[in-house]
C-alpha cells in the first residue's frame, strides 16, 4: 500500500504537470501555443494521463478519485498484480480505507503537479493577464455560471469517464494507457464546452490550493464558491457509474 | 438477445452523448470549444465511436442500423462471444427479427443520448442562437440542399463505414475499437463535408426526435423535409457494403 | 494475383476516396470543413491509407507504385499469407511482371476513387471556384514552382514513407495498419509543405486523368507540365528507399 | 556497436528532417502548412519519433542524449536482443563509452536530418523572413529569454521524457513505438510552450551546426549565447529522471 501510495502520487502529478501545463500553453501571455485552441488542450491533457498511468503502475494508476470511488462502488479491486501465467499475486482491496489513501494521495500528487507546472511556465505567470487566466491554469471553472447546471455536466461526464474505464474490462485491447487517453480527449472534446470537465476532485481542488499559496503576480481570487462543484459532481459521477457498472457490467 | 438490446441502448446513447456534445460544444454560444473546427468534431464523434463501442460489448457494437443491414446482408453473426480458447460459446444470429431488436435499441439509445447532452449543455441552449444552430446538435442538415445529390453523399459514406468494418476482419490488430473509431474520424473528415455525415440512420432520427420534443427555447424546425435523407442513404450504403462484401471478402 | 489486383483497385479506390474527399471538404466552396486547416487533411489521407490498407488484405495493401517498386528494388515479397503456425501459405513474388499489375490496378483505383470523391462533392464543385482549387482536390502542385526543388522534396518525402515501411518488419506491434497511416500523417506535416506530398504517383496521376475526363465546370487546366514531377519524384524515392533498405535492413 | 551507431544516425536524422520539416511548414513562408497552429508542431516532432524510432531498431533508439543518460544512470541496458522464447541473444551494456558512441552518432544524425530537411524546403528557404523564423526551424529559443528560468523548462519536459520512457517497462502494451510518439506530443502540447522544447540536446545542438554551416540567404545569428541551455537542460533532467528510476522503478 506504501508504494501504491507514491505510485498515486506521482502519477497525479504528472497529470497536473501536463495537464496545467497546456492550459498554460494555451491561455498565458507569449506562449508559443497561445490561442492554440480546445482541441490542443483536449490532446494535452489525454497524454497527461497517458503519461501519469504509465508512471502510477504499482497502484492502477485511478489519478482520481472519481475512479476510486468507482471502483469502490462496485467492488473491484484497486489494483491487481499478475503473474506470467494469469494469476494474481498481489493485490488491493476496495476498502474505505484503502480509498482515503488513495484519495490523499492523489490530493498531494494534484497539488505538487500543480506546482511544477507553474515553474514551467514561471516567466509567463509573472505577465500581466486577466486573474481569472492565471486561475485557469490551476482549476476548472464554468462559462455560464449555474451551480446546478454545472454540477449536472460535471456528473454526467464523469460518469462516462468511470462507466467506460469500467467496461474496458471486457473488451481487450492491445492500447494500454492510451484507452483511457482518447477516452479523456474525448471527454474533453464533447462534454468540456460548459464547465471545462474537471471530472476529477485532485485535478481541481489540488491545483485551487496550489493556486491559493503560490506568490503569483496579480493572481486574484481562487474562486472558492464554484470549488464544490468539480469536487462533489464527479463524486457523484462516480458513484453513478459504479452502480450502472455492478448492474450491467458485473 | 435482452442484453444486447440493454448494450445496444447504452452504447449507442454513449456515442449520442459525446457526438451530440462536440457539436454542441464547437457550434453553441459561449462554449469553451466554441469555434473549435472540424477537425476537433470528427474526433469528437470519433471516440464517442471508441467509448460506445467498449460500453456495448454485450452486442457487438453495431451502434447503427447501416451497420447492423451489413451483417445481415453479409451473413456474418451480429454477436459472438468466444471463450479463451476461441471457441464459440453464444453467438446472435443475423435474422430480419433481431436485426429489428437492435435497431429499436439503436433508436432509443440515440434518443436518450440526445437527451443527456441537451442536458449538459442546458445553459448554452438556454442563450440566443440561431434555430439551425441548435438544431444541427441533434441532427445532421446539408450545406448545399439537393436531396439528390446529398442522398449519394450519404450512400458512399456509408458504404466506406461498413465495408471497412467488414473487413476489419481478416486483418486482426491490436486496436481494438479504436479501429473503428479512426475510421469515423476519417469519414468525416472526408467525406462529411456536404451533409455532415449522418452515416447512421438511428444517429439522426433518434435526435431529431428528441429535438421535436423537448422544450428547448427559440428551437424553430426539425427539418423533417429532409429526415429521410440521413435514414435512407445510410441504409443503401450499408446494403451495397454487404453485397460487395459478400463478393471479396467472404 | 487475380484477387491481388482486385484488392490494389479496391484500396486504393478508397485511399483516394478519403484522400480527395479531405481536401475537397478544406478548400471546396461551402463545405462543414471549409479552411479546416493543414492537420486536418493530414489526417485525412492518413486515414484514407488506414481505411485503404483495412480493404487491400488481399495484396499486401501497396496502393502505391513507390511502394511496389521499394519492395522490388529490395527483394522483398509483395504479399504473404500465413497460416495460424505462421508458415507462409501463399505469396506473392517481386518480379517485374507482377509490378506491373500492381502499378497499373494502383492506377484504376485512384482513378475511381477521385470519381466517387467527385461524386460525393458534386455540388461543391458546381459552385464557382478558383480552377485551381478544384484541380487541387484531384492532384498535387508545388507553392513555388521549380520542378528540380519540387522533385527533390518529392524525392526525399517519399524515400521516407518507403523506408520506414520497409522498417516495421524487424518492430513488431499491435497497430496493424495504424502504423502506415500515422506516418502518412506524418509525412504530411513535415514534408507537405512545398508540393503537397504525392508521395504516390497513382495517388497524382490517376486523379490528374480524372481530372481531365470529368465533366467539372469551370475546371481550367490538368497542369500536364508538372505532371511528371509527382510520378517520377516518387518512383526515384521508393527505389533509393529500397536501395538503403536493402543495405542496412536486410 | 557499429550496427548501433548506424542506427542512432539514420534515426535520429530521420527524426530531425520530420521535426524541422514540421516546423518549416509551420513557419517559412508560402508553405502549405503556414500557420498550422501548434497542435501540428506537435504531431509532427511525434511522428517524427515514430518514424525514428521504427527505423533505429538496432540501437534501441534512443535518438536523443537525454535518454542515453538516463539509461546510463539508471543502469539499464541500452539495447538487448532477444530471440522468440524472449532469450537475451545479444545487449549493449550501459557504459560511459558506449555512452559516448551513441551520443555523436545522435548529433551527426541530426545534423543530417537538418540539411535534409533544408533541402525538402529550399525554395522556401530562398524566401524573405525573419532570421529568427529560419533559425526556429532548426534550433529552438525562447519566448521569454531568461536563462535560469528557460534551463529549469528544459529540465522538468526533459525529466518527464525519459523518466516515462522508464516507465514504459512495467506496463506493456501493443502500442510500440507509438507510445514514445506520443509521449513527446504530449510534452510538446504541454510544456513546450516557454522554450520550444528541445528535451534533446542532439536535436537542438545538431541542427544550430547545421544553420552555422549552411548557406541560408539572410539566415542572421545561430544565436549561440542561448546553444547551452537546450544541451545542459535536457542532460540533467535525464540524469534526475534515471535517479529517480533508480529509485522507484528498479
Amino acid at each position: 500500500m506504501q508504494q501504491a501510495f507514491w505510485s498515486e502520487i506521482l502519477g497525479t502529478a504528472m497529470l497536473l504537470l501536463l495537464g496545467a501545463g497546456v492550459v498554460a500553453n494555451v491561455i498565458l501571455p507569449r506562449t508559443k501555443g497561445f490561442g492554440g485552441g480546445w482541441l490542443l488542450i483536449n490532446f494535452g491533457w489525454g497524454l497527461g494521463v497517458f503519461a501519469g498511468v504509465y508512471v502510477a503502475f504499482k497502484s492502477g494508476a485511478h489519478l482520481n478519485p472519481a475512479v476510486t470511488v468507482g471502483l469502490l462502488t462496485a467492488d473491484q479491486p484497486f489494483f491487481q498484480m499478475k503473474d506470467d501465467a494469469g494469476m494474481v499475486t498481489d493485490s488491493i482491496d476496495p476498502t474505505f480505507g484503502n480509498a482515503m489513501w488513495y484519495i490523499l494521495a492523489q490530493m498531494i500528487g494534484a497539488f505538487v503537479g500543480a506546482v511544477l507546472a507553474w515553474l514551467a511556465y514561471k516567466k509567463h505567470f509573472d505577465q500581466e493577464a486577466d486573474p481569472a487566466v492565471k486561475l485557469g491554469v490551476f482549476s476548472t471553472g464554468p462559462e455560464l455560471r449555474s451551480y446546478a447546471w454545472n454540477f449536472i455536466t460535471e456528473v454526467i461526464a464523469t460518469f462516462v469517464l468511470v462507466f467506460v474505464v469500467l467496461a474496458f474490462g471486457p473488451t481487450p485491447s492491445g492500447l494500454g494507457p492510451l484507452a483511457v487517453a482518447l477516452l479523456v480527449v474525448g471527454i474533453g472534446a464533447s462534454l468540456g464546452g460548459p464547465t471545462g470537465y474537471a471530472i476529477n476532485p485532485a485535478r481541481d481542488l489540488g491545483p485551487r490550493i496550489a493556486h491559493a499559496v503560490l506568490p503569483i503576480p496579480g493572481k486574484g481570487s481562487s474562486d472558492w464558491s464554484y470549488a464544490w462543484v468539480p469536487v462533489l459532481g464527479p463524486l457523484v459521477g462516480g458513484l453513478l457509474a459504479g452502480l450502472l457498472g455492478l448492474a450491467y457490467i458485473y
